[in-house]
């Protein structure tokens, strides 16, 4: 148990295909439980393609502004780390140098947990290394960052315990019927292939704010949730239960997104496959050229040249591209939207609420207007969109906010996810780990 | 024009991956139009397994009972083209031996009409057959059979007109956001790679048969489509045109069927590329091993062992892979229904009717209640089923009946589904071609 004579910090790492994410929480006791305090709050962007942006910003002192600077000797996930941990350390991070050796945890975010993750986080120990590395033959676009990362806190961080939080976890709920592909189910088993489902953490932490908001038990909501960002999935959630999502065995299927394409027929692949496959390797793995195309370089970022969709909405005028871009992505999401509210019973009044979250979510007051405009051929007592509290946004205290003037059976709402809070929070309840 | 002096017949051709479907018409004039009278049906059946199975009825004799036998030595669909010519020249045939030479017209539905075909059926000469050739290369298990035939029938028949129908076709009024795929859309150009769409022949006769059912034109009529065969497809149908469907770049995507997987997560297709391709070549294309794994050895063939969803569903007492065959793809139906549902504004009381078509959808009472039970949660206003119409079926004239009680905004209905006839309606109107 943590005392006062021994305070102890968290840390929280996200790390993704170019950008690693980090915050560190002060773990305080209050009673029985273990209060987190956001202390710094880090990223570090535009690993592929340096300069590096280094962000950092300590909230334990007032009026500290956010720091900002390019780096040019950090090129990947460990790097980053590596630098973040040594910017720590510094005087000039304005922290206490003696900080560091006081993480005692630190909570890391893996995309994929294949099946070793469906019950939830693991402590990392070598033998749960090794399985993990098996993972990343599922989605090694996804796995490697986190990957790399995990080692090198583990080889930083000796005594500290390193815990994998997976993306995947939250969905091990889906019925057998919507997990299973249409294929030969003994090699499916062997292979593991099936639906995965991903963004379980941002889910989950959906789940028990939009819970506490609507004043209900998590086990007795039932909602649409929307996770639109640079990866973007979406959630039918049945009592607080992941029933069905959007992506799949990786974070490939489903909606398009910033540069990833989304469903598309199974046999598009083939048409890539003329072409040589590109010899270089990623993370010792070889990624098949096709494999690359539809995650790296498809989605808003082919229809556009950016994978910025905020930048999308704003190209004034519109063009030609913007248009489909747009209309492409909610054609998709209005696709997925009018699936599970048939699943949920929408009709007959069985969804509490609508969520949007994830940068696109959050932020994009015009694009979550058009999604509700397209919302209303279910006739489906939907919340009427409160302009005001749409474009005004949250009050930045709540992390759940109305966009709906709250007179609807299903209600519309935002929320602010946070997925490393979100694994700071699992860890701090889970008594074990203390 | 035709008269009766020169009777003339026309002769509707389908071929699929191991079967050829014929009809063959008498064509009479009355004022101005033609009237097409069923005098031959026949098949072949069991092409990839011989022995085939031939049937041939003539419904020009009155009493004329279905003839069947097993063939030894046709094995492809050109050999079954040839011995159904040869078998109608013979006399036990029980038709005027001279009636071969009398065939002005061959109606052949081909599966793609990739950009060749987005208008609609073409007479087929040298350069039609060309374009044809490059469409192969974006659905070969698909368009292979058909193309064959085609070419057997242009030698047979060099002073018929041929026409290829395709099942493209009644797609191309799809928006551009719908049709297209989140890819690199200069190389979507190039390579023609969009959604296409299929079954167009049954769709396109289900509208005109419901309208007719409905009392209303063609371009006023707003349904949800579900052609449900061993091929599966649903299409949402906007004022008489084709606004989504399930189907895709070729007939994979979407519902599963019975070999194959229908949508998957696009990266799953490199778990089995560690497998070498198999080196026999189907129509001189060579298709990788996971492209006809997808195809020919998915669905509910992979998960039941049968691709016969009749005997699915009679499986008694059902066993775990009959019921996870039967809920995942009633799962994948009401999925698209949902999204259909949405995109039509069924809600807002603009969807006429919920159409049932194909095999499964002619004949599977028991499914179709399974359908309509899981739609409940829209509260659309469906008409309530009538467990005895639903049971019966038609009376065997009517090729459209209600399977409800007709009280709902959207109406139950069944359509006898009939691709050949299709093709030669569409022949006779076209007084280009007389």
């Amino acid at each position: 148990m943590v005392g006062k004579e021994k305070p102890s910090y968290v840390l929280a790492a996200n790390a993704g295909s170019s950008s690693l994410k980090l915050q560190l929480f002060k773990i305080t006791p209050d009673n029985d439980a273990l209060i987190p305090h956001l202390v710094i709050k880090s990223s570090i962007s535009n690993l592929s393609s340096p300069p590096t942006i280094f962000k950092f910003k300590n909230h334990d002192k007032e009026g500290h502004d956010v720091e900002s600077q390019e780096l040019n000797d950090v090129a990947s996930g460990i790097e980053a780390f590596e630098f973040f941990i040594s910017y720590l350390k510094k005087d000039r991070s304005g922290v206490d140098s003696g900080l560091v050796d006081k993480i005692t945890h630190i909570c890391h975010r893996v995309v994929h947990g294949g099946e070793v993750g469906e019950k939830g986080p693991l402590v990392v120990n070598e033998s749960v290394l090794k399985q993990l590395e098996e993972v990343i033959s599922l989605a090694p676009l996804h796995n490697g960052p986190a990957d790399r990362i995990l080692k090198a806190a583990l080889k930083s961080f000796p005594k500290a315990t390193n815990i994998a939080f997976f993306d995947s976890s939250f969905h091990n709920s889906l019925p057998d019927f919507i997990k299973a592909y249409p294929i030969d189910q003994k090699i499916a088993k062997e292979r593991k292939l099936r639906k995965y489902g991903f963004h379980g953490l941002s889910y989950c932490w959906i789940v028990k704010n939009v819970a506490r908001f609507l004043e209900k038990d998590p086990s007795e909501i039932s909602i649409i949730a929307l996770h639109l960002g640079s990866g973007a999935s979406m959630c039918a959630i049945k009592n607080g239960e992941s029933y069905d999502t959007s992506m799949g065995l990786t974070p490939l299927e489903g909606l398009p997104g910033g540069s990833r394409s989304g469903t598309m027929d199974p046999s598009l692949v083939f048409h890539y496959s003329s072409r040589p496959a590109d010899s270089d390797k990623v993370s010792s793995v070889e990624l098949s050229h096709a494999e690359r195309i539809m995650n790296l370089s498809s989605g808003f970022k082919a229809l556009t040249g950016t994978s910025d969709f905020s930048k999308i909405l704003a190209t004034d005028p519109p063009t030609r591209e913007s248009d489909l871009a747009i209309n492409l992505f909610l054609d998709r999401i209005l696709g997925f939207f009018g699936s599970y509210w048939l699943k949920l019973n929408g009709g007959r009044g069985c969804v509490d609420a609508v969520v949007f979250a994830g940068g696109i979510g959050e932020s994009s007051a015009a694009f979550r207007e058009m999604i509700v405009k397209g919302l209303d051929g279910l006739n489906g007592g939907f919340d009427g969109i409160d302009s005001e509290k749409n474009q005004e946004g949250g009050d930045g205290r709540a992390v759940v906010y109305s966009i709906g003037d709250g007179i609807g059976r299903s209600r519309l709402l935002v929320c602010e996810t946070n997925e490393e809070l979100e694994m700071v929070k699992e860890c701090l309840e889970d008594k074990g780990l203390w």
